[in-house]
């Protein structure tokens, strides 16, 4: 099955619905993009995760990836899809440009990682990475560190990995054992096992950057006493090439449900070479820097995901006879109707196109939230994108996951077999709800932090932006219904969290949830707005619908349930489970 | 991780929440059974599934079956477990006496299928298959036909197959293609192609015995020209021995998702000796004589592994230490607390408990009005069975699903590797709402045919008497409303549905959810109100009290999306997706 990026969409978001032009204009790191350079970039995109990256998806996934005495083999064919993926520029594409990065911005590089998630989720992990730690460097590196690093990084010779968890220690990374030595030369000398390491060990780069985080030997207990190191597989020479290899190795590969063309890797750190990225003891926080950019990333893989499995369902759904439509037959001529004749697969592709379409606007404004922070120094921007990002994260990972199995469902019993590919995408996208810190996590973070730690103000303050948004009128009333609820169920968490220490915690994935539908009423309300008078108009309209009919109404569930929890979550006695 | 099966659940269901005994004393072909014989009956399949299935289900994952020149070569460890299960009588256990069988009801079977499919669900479909086969040939067969066959399939010397699907027609029987015709001997000669056949070859029994939907030359177009027969791998001598192999083979196997150790087949039928069972143009007839047993042991696949899935969760919660409880530690020796002090796995687990549980209540009510029907001739359980079956098939494997689906969650990214089991359990459970009639079909069954069809008027008398059972007076508010609100919802569709031909379609899955919620919530009402004063009963009250306040509100979001569904769902111009 062949994957076509939806370019149309793309350029609807960015121009139409969002003005990105408007926004460029008034950037100066931003303005020298002109709408046609734009509109470039998206189709060189589609056509590079069409014609190069979609077609190693299927055969990555079969071959997998293999380990020999620490040495790691990716899938045959994603060498040369690798190598020009990072030819093209694409891992540096919202790179700093002092360092060899395209400097554009995120709400393109959005759209674009879409693309790459969808066409190969496995063959992009190993970029996502190294714009993750490129991300890092840029942040946190010394003059020096920047300039050894990121065009090495950018240019996709080299790639990043990132090393923090350790096998009994998932999320509570303050509990992790892997210890820093200060030598003499200012290097550090790094010993530990990591592992679920992605991309931590392979064959698609001259070098593999290792961000690590370890402990000092003095370092304060927990979280606060762990630093981040540059522990690269090779050591770099005064003059940029590659020196000795350093001491850490791949000990194992995960054999895992799927993204089985990603390889992940137990590493063993012997006494490897580390060199401090940022301060002693601030490595979390060095990591956080570019958590959101990071969190949003896998949003958009799942995001991805789901419309990956939606071409796929609905390319098969009007390809496939079965059955006759309840009105009388459709296709007189042949065996049978198509199965768009049935309401019931129409509404599972709906459902994923709802999902879909408006997730796309989401991670889009969410990218410009990261770019006015950035680039305009927005401080309310940068509120905002904090309060979103759990949301991006959690919420286009789960719709993602679920527009896969429902994507699967309209294939029948074909997409349980290999043959047909979907499978492969429900596999693969399962991954997005659990790292990069779980969804549950991702939903205590937005109920904690986000939302109670204010007591509900910055909540607020986006509340009102939505309501103050031109909307479709056809869907306003509905949309201030929706704002309304969200407001009352906030408030009831702000009013009862004091006096019950379980509550957040006890509601926050069905919280996440509502804040999400809220949001996406609000896009779509918007996308309708602006929406043109022609085919492309008409599916917008028609799509929105019916997710201000169908989709939206799980709020009333999620208020009742959430505000009708009480101690239930914590009354069964713990021996009972 | 040791699966052990729900053996004190299994008994409050049986003799305090249904009175079975009750129930038995009153029909002559049960009245027999008494309680000892029944626990000891529990014991022994609750040890069987510990000690001989369990052990082999996560290497038969890994093993698969192999296809050579036609001959399938299952994983090595399932030979001695299917011959334990086969010489323990197990699969004849509800067959007819007169031929072998138990004899024991449907209840008890309910309960022992469970432990099979929770066990190892690829083992478990070899066996499932000729329980099925088994129904049929007693349902439809001549005595002589019974007389060779009957006696073998339950002893599980000769295993059962149904072949129906051909690979155009999946869903859609009616434009099968598989042709039968009749020879001088009176048997016929079946040539076709038929895919996703089930255990149809493998290496476990010395005979295959395939149930074949083929056409007759003359037969009428569709659904109604279509006929049954019995084509077995070897042609059985008058003595009962085995003689000439049958013309058919295996042409392929198909590599899936999940349920790796079964064997799925292309099967190619070359001109194959078959025999007709029933009567001519009376196959599908004669198929759906057994579909309600069929389709409920499928759901009770969907239990099963639900169940399976969360006994992993729960075991891994209690043991993996990560974080601190919010009202401070609960662990302060260790270097963490466990996952069950943080709320929202606790919501996960508790999910999967609340659904498991009245999913097992849920099983073993139908299967008591199945044994109703069969043994009491009482039309009324008859009528309620047919109501309840696709609710069942598709609820409970929905459910199945989505709770493997959390307990995968709760590992975490252990969740991903294989290593640890659980990722297996979301594959196997897959299948389920996809084989045996996708959920969707089941929606439509039951909104179409068991609602509709007679107004509703069925639906409302079901309702009635769960209006007038006696349920725990805590959740008797909660569960009138929901009563209401299935009324309002059935009425509503009743009012609109001759007006608009697609929206029983388009609503089916919602509706088919909400009726099964509005189930759940009766049972657990019923529960409670026999729940005894100890560890166990307390254990159900706190999770009843969990189910009423988070999950039966998602009917709130059911009921609107029904209600508000209008064209919502066949507004989109087909050449639009």
């Amino acid at each position: 099955m062949q994957y076509q990026a939806p370019e149309r969409d793309a350029q609807f978001l960015l121009f139409d619905v969002f003005r990105a032009q408007d926004v460029w204009a008034q950037i100066p790191a931003l303005n020298d993009f002109s709408e046609d350079l734009i509109n470039a970039v998206l189709s060189e995109g589609a056509r590079l995760t069409a014609e190069v990256v979609a077609p190693t998806n299927q055969i990555g996934d079969q071959q997998g990836c293999e380990w020999r005495d620490g040495a790691v083999t990716t899938p045959q064919e994603f060498q040369a899809a690798f190598a020009e993926l990072a030819a093209g520029g694409w891992l540096g594409l919202a790179g700093n440009p002092e360092f060899g990065g395209q400097g554009m911005p995120k709400m393109l590089a959005s759209l674009i990682e879409e693309m790459l998630w969808a066409a190969n989720t496995s063959l992009y992990l190993y970029g996502t990475l190294t714009v993750g730690a490129s991300l890092c460097l840029d942040a946190h590196g010394t003059p020096e560190q920047k300039a050894t690093y990121l065009p090495k990084l950018y240019s996709g010779e080299w790639t990043g990995a990132m090393a923090l968890t350790e096998s009994h220690a998932g999320s509570d990374l303050g509990i992790m054992r892997t210890r820093a030595e200060p030598q003499a030369d200012g290097s550090y000398s790094i010993t530990g096992t990591k592992i679920f390491i992605t991309g931590g060990e392979h064959d698609l780069a001259e070098n593999i950057v290792h961000l690590t985080l370890a402990k000092l030997p003095d370092a304060p207990a927990g979280t606060k006493g762990i630093s981040l190191f540059i522990v690269p597989k090779y050591l770099v020479n005064e003059d940029g090439s590659l020196g000795e290899r350093n001491g850490w190795a791949s000990g194992s590969l995960e054999h895992k449900m799927g993204i089985r063309g990603s390889a992940t890797s137990v590493i063993n750190y012997d006494g490897a070479t580390g060199f401090l990225l940022g301060e002693e003891n601030q490595g979390l926080a060095a990591m956080f820097t570019m958590m959101n950019y990071e969190r949003l990333s896998v949003g958009i893989q799942g995001l991805g995901s789901g419309e990956m499995a939606y071409q796929q369902a609905a390319a098969y759904a009007k390809d496939r006879l079965q059955g006759r439509a309840s009105t009388g037959p459709q296709n007189p001529d042949g065996p049978a109707d198509s199965l768009l004749v049935h309401p019931d697969v129409r509404r599972m592709l709906l459902a994923q196109r709802a999902l879909n379409e408006a997730g796309r606007a989401f991670a889009v404004y969410v990218g410009m939230q990261l770019d006015l922070a950035k680039y305009a120094q927005d401080a309310e921007a940068q509120t905002r994108s904090e309060l979103l990002t759990p949301v991006a994260k959690a919420f286009l990972t789960d719709n993602g996951f679920q527009g896969a199995v429902l994507a699967q469902q309209v294939f029948g019993g074909h997409g349980y077999i290999q043959e047909w590919g979907v499978e492969q995408v429900v596999r693969d996208a399962r991954i997005g709800q659990i790292y990069e810190g779980t969804n549950g996590i991702q939903a205590m973070d937005l109920i904690s932090r986000k939302v109670l730690r204010d007591g509900g103000v910055n909540l607020r303050r986006f509340v009102d932006l939505m309501a103050q948004t031109e909307v479709a009128r056809e869907h306003q009333a509905d949309l201030n219904d929706a704002l309304d609820r969200l407001v009352r169920v906030t408030a009831y968490i702000v009013d009862h969290a004091a006096g019950d220490p379980h509550l957040s915690g006890s509601v926050a994935t069905e919280y996440l949830d509502l804040f999400g539908l809220t949001i996406y009423a609000w896009l779509w309300g918007r996308m309708v707005s602006v929406a043109p008078a022609d085919d492309f108009g008409e599916a917008k309209r028609a799509t929105a619908r019916f997710f201000f009919a169908r989709l939206l109404p799980r709020t009333d569930g999620l208020e009742r349930s959430i505000c009708s929890s009480g101690d239930a979550v914590m009354a069964l006695r713990g021996e009972s489970f």
